[in-house]
């Protein structure tokens, strides 16, 4: 069988994904904030530390166009295969001393998009529904981002919102603004059921590159709302102080992921 | 009660949609065919007369973003009333002699966009799924919008392909390339179902304004495909001969509809 | 054109909904409580009046099948076109002394429930989710419907949850623990938004046949929480004191509706 | 990290489902047909082998109630995490002359039914849309369960239509009408995507118990079509020959999985 994942077949034709690289393009609304760093650090494996002063973020992101290197037409022959929404926690972190950021709650709308985040280590959850402000350089009376345009996402689950982000730009960025991570960390990650079965259980690093930045970019200021859920435990992030937040859009590709610890 | 539509309440709060004008952004990709004039006026009101040529279009949108004139910040306080996705397939006709066009199809997937629809003269229905090719300006190794560039979209409901819509671009086009209509003819419509009720049977002019369109445009060979269901009559368009097609980025206001003939 | 509604085709194929009579086969949860009467006065025509004790309810349901009258074999034929679900608030009330309901807020899953409703005279919107306790007989360890079960389910738009609502079995229970109503009263609206232009705005009494009670009724306590949302207005109910609720299946028919009076 | 499955946290409450028991009540309709044992064979692990006479199934089914043994409140607590439509391609064969069914393909329409099955070895994908008929006690005009009753069913993915299958009742069956299989196979499989991962591949059988059959089976004549699409390799199956179809309800428990080979 020559699938990557599910569905296993000799061709591979049906597989829900192909394997990485994966390429993406995305546009991004994403807030900084801090929290108490001991609540944070219950989110993460015991090998990441949680950074000293509690820093994290959260966004809300339209994944306009992403493939799988060896499915580079997919945006016209699978249109469905190739857009997807992101919303996500993260956490930054370091690991044996290196700087970085971990995710522990990732929520998308594409099964293929899921599986693609697992295979890599990102811990991802379908969404109901991810929706973001889009803004259209034609419309009339509708300004296009800039300074004074108010910007906002949510994330809901089983009829519950849990993530709202909201940003009002004061100013036009650069890169500098962007508060990027060295490295991501993640966990890749299946279970066994059954004495006998094998299982996968290890602390990763993505392997990233391509990474561009696109000359856009809107710095403001920036909210967050978590809520509850019965199958979501937000509540344990406590109060969140946010910082700044902005609008920006990225390019970048994921090769795979190095495994960095294998966890019994 | 000063809803424009229901919910009814005494604030208009809750109305499921606002009262017109209404702005829109959209890319399109656009294919313009020819059939049967025949065929192609079966679906017409009778007080419109197909062009002897069978000229016609079929379209698969994105209305990036979409407001009420007096919710302008909707994108912003309530992102899923603002932005939806359309496909339509459209004949061109007369009106005592004025040219023009009618939109026998149009699905969309959000209910405020049908009942705008529908109080302005659109003939709407709810797909279940429209995806079209979406490009992003930074992914790695994916052409963004040029000549040998390949486009597509489709429309579902009720678990059938109802139209398929591809282009592969060969040149930067020009407005010229937009074969657009003087007039946009439409039947406002509410039905009666017991004795005694009133009901709106209006042929109807749908008064535009603020056309912009962007800069980006792209011609090139276009592809149609329509689907069978037990719900839809697509079959009866016949045989379809497309022209050619477009991508591009258009603005615009619809301020309401002049009623050209009360029909009984 | 033989359509009841869009899509207007000389053969009425194309119609999202063929016109009444509707025949409907339906799992209720509902609750039945009480608000201050004079803020559910608030969500009604003024032609009726709210019980001076502010008796009102809510449920949540699965309309496991309905068709219309023209359309008896559309489970077979078309089953998305067969079955939705839907979640209301109702509020009792006289018109001219005639005790009756009047539903201001109703939400369903499907566009041509919305089109069928609007056309009777129900304030309809669609919601994103809807869900309720779905139980079966022959799961293990899940017991079916019966004493100390408890049953919940909700409705969501736009990412909020607007309606929850739950119950928890207590007995047994009869046709008299319905509180049925003798009449149901809606709205007939459609809007006009041009000079020149017809509207439709009638008070109407729902025309219902054929109600038969399933022998499967359960009593128990009953809970509602009702949410916000930008573009609703539930907060203004205030606060809610449960009675109790029910679960027990139901079905009927609509004939059409009556107009009681023509609202200028 | 206590959880089953991403998100992993220490509480384990966040995971997208909880680990075995899982039990199941759910609703079919089942189509059995022949096709060619070549064909077939193309779709089984080298370790399974087709029947001679090509024998296979297909079904549309309504999870009406599922739950982990661990969350036996789900259905009240969380209804969207314990219910869900399942849409399936099964082919009988043997391992080591030990009779059975491998499915290679299964459509769900919620996350935690795909991960749920991939944990056990059960091939998913999601679908967009499954859709079957529902018939209930008390609607007027439409017959329930019975001789001359048709039912359908459809499943569909990125717009297309996957499987469409219909029954046409005829008689009441028994459980000797069902052609159960003694042992259900599968595949277990997580990928490694970078030298040095760790990856699961296994030959399985899954360890079912408490089966039980409803009283109401009904038998009658079946029919199948298949469709096409860019992800999914239906038409390797070739020409079917339908034999007959059944509606029935089946309640079991799905412990574990027991492996059968480890694959290199």
């Amino acid at each position: 069988m020559n699938s990557y994942f599910h569905f296993l077949t000799p061709s591979g034709k049906s597989s829900v994904v192909q394997g990485p690289p994966y390429h993406y393009g995305a546009d991004y609304i994403t807030i900084y904030f801090k929290a108490d760093p001991e609540k944070l650090q219950y989110f993460l494996p015991h090998q990441l530390k949680v950074l000293k002063d509690g820093s994290a973020l959260a966004y809300v992101s339209d994944f306009v166009c992403t493939v799988s290197e060896n499915e580079l037409e997919a945006p016209f022959i699978d249109p469905a295969q190739a857009t997807y929404h992101e919303a996500a926690i993260g956490i930054r972190c370091t690991y044996k001393e290196n700087p970085g950021v971990y995710y522990p709650f990732m929520w998308v709308d594409r099964d293929w998009s899921l599986v693609r985040g697992w295979s890599l280590g990102y811990s991802k959850k379908l969404a109901d529904d991810i929706q973001m402000t889009r803004l259209h350089k034609y419309i009339p009376h509708v300004p296009y981002y800039g300074p004074g345009v108010k910007l906002s996402g949510y994330c809901a689950r089983h009829g519950e919102r849990l993530l709202s982000a909201s940003l009002e730009i004061q100013r036009k960025g650069t890169s500098k603004d962007l508060s990027s991570s060295p490295s991501v960390y993640g966990l890749r990650y299946f279970p066994a059921n059954t004495p006998g079965q094998n299982s996968v259980n290890e602390l990763v690093e993505i392997q990233k590159g391509n990474a561009q930045l696109g000359e856009e970019i809107w710095v403001g200021e920036g909210k967050i709302e978590l809520g509850r859920s019965t199958n979501e435990e937000l509540e344990r992030i406590g109060a969140i102080e946010p910082s700044y937040g902005l609008w920006y859009q990225f390019g970048f590709t994921n090769y795979g992921s190095k495994v960095l610890e294998k966890i019994s």
